[in-house]
Order: structure tokens, then sequence, then C-alpha cells
């Protein structure tokens, strides 16, 4: 997949977006991201410029789950997760919206489903306090 | 999520129970699940004893996603999938199965939907074949 540096991370990552930030590094951006599927549902992504996780430099994969841990321990506790999925999705065909490498970090709960992938907004101010739950616990 | 020395990949990673390996190297194994949920649905796992990706070490799972990319590439042209998923579980809520820390590799195609997780084993003899398929692409 060839990388489109007009893509909306792209544009988050040069700052020409805003995004509700929960942990940046030299490497790695965290994100929550705006049409959760779940409460705690964050993004992590490399600031290296690749579509897919097959196209990512072995350094900023790295980085990246390194991130994805540290975040994913904090989202655990902001929202008291019973458990955490993980998923990276790479090509359309497996579901991937935007052409920038990012993991999701999905809290899970027994006997709770996940809502559908991108269909329904949050609230601004809602995401706002869990960043700074989550913020917190980092 | 506590370590239990006797779940089945400690017992595939110390060579007790067999798998259909496809990489291995100082920190991580790869093998194809044996009740896959679409063709070259593959499992990549660090040595290191951990039940979850919050309780690896940063260096195992650097090693582990590195080992992700390579074997997903190759998963990827032996199979001719369209995309892949990556996805990993941390804990029961979130459909973790087996308490040592992984990774499955889904190779995806456009209008197909992943089986069930677990419920229908493999041929042995295919598996095989697929193995060495992935294992030429490497």
């Amino acid at each position: 997949m060839s990388y489109d540096p007009q893509n909306v991370f792209a544009r988050i990552l040069r700052g020409e977006l805003p995004c509700v930030r929960v942990y940046e590094d030299a490497a790695t951006l965290a994100f929550l991201d705006i049409m959760p599927q779940t409460e705690g549902h964050t993004l992590v992504l490399p600031k290296e410029p690749a579509a897919t996780l097959l196209d990512l430099s072995p350094e900023a994969a790295a980085a990246t789950i390194q991130t994805t841990q540290k975040v994913a321990r904090a989202v655990q506790v902001a929202v008291g997760a019973e458990g955490l999925l993980i998923s990276q999705f790479n090509g359309a065909a497996a579901g991937q919206t935007v052409p920038h490498v990012h993991f999701h970090i999905l809290p899970r709960w027994e006997g709770t489903r996940l809502k559908a992938h991108a269909r329904e907004k949050a609230d601004p101010d809602q995401l706002e306090l869990l960043a700074e739950r989550i913020i917190a616990a980092l």
C-alpha cells in the first residue's frame, strides 16, 4: 500500500488536525478514537510514515508496540477493563480505513459487544475527561 | 493474570507438545493455529513467560512484533491475502484462551468472514504443506 501524506493521521501528526492526545514521545503518538467502539478505545501510531505494519521499519514497530503496552495499562486502569483487545488492520480487505499504520486498544468486559467501527462520534467533552483519567494513570 | 507454566504454549515452547512451526529465533516462535479461523492463521509468541502483553518486557514485545512483521509478509505471499488482521487478546473477557501472550496473524479477503475461534481442527497434512509455503516465502 503506497503512503498518502494527506491521510487524516498524517495530518494529526503534523498538527494540522486536532486529536485527544493521551501520550506522545519521539517515535509514537496515542490518542482517543473519536468514534469509539467501546469506552477507552485508543489508537497508537508510529510517527514514521508507513501505510501498514508490513511497511514499517522494525525500530518503529518496536516503539509502537512498547507505547501500546504502556498506554494499554493506563487505559485498563482508567476504565476498569476486564480485558483488552489489541487489533491492527492492514489493507481495506482487513478493515483498515486510515492508511497510516495504527494499533487499536479496545477495553473489553464479559458479556458486552463492541460497537461497529467508525459509526458514531463520541461527545468531545467526555473524551477530554477520559483522556485526563488515562494520562493520570500513565 | 498470573503465569501458568503448564499452559499449552509453554509446553510447545519447551518441546513437550508439537507445533507446525514456520519461524523461530532466540526470542520468539511462530506456528500455524491448528484450529484456523482462515487459511494461513498463524500465531507468534515470545519465549519469555508472560500471560498478557501488559506483563511482557518491552524487549520481548519488540522482538514479538518484529517477528510478526516478518512472518506476516511471508503469510501474505504464501496465501495471496488481500489484507492482514493482527489481533492480540488479553484476558478471558477479551477472548484470550491460552494464558501465554500471542499475536494472531489472520489473512483477509474482501467479502469473506472469519470462522469462529478454536472450533474446528485443520487437516495436519494440509497445515504442513502450508507451513512449507510460508517458510519458502520467508
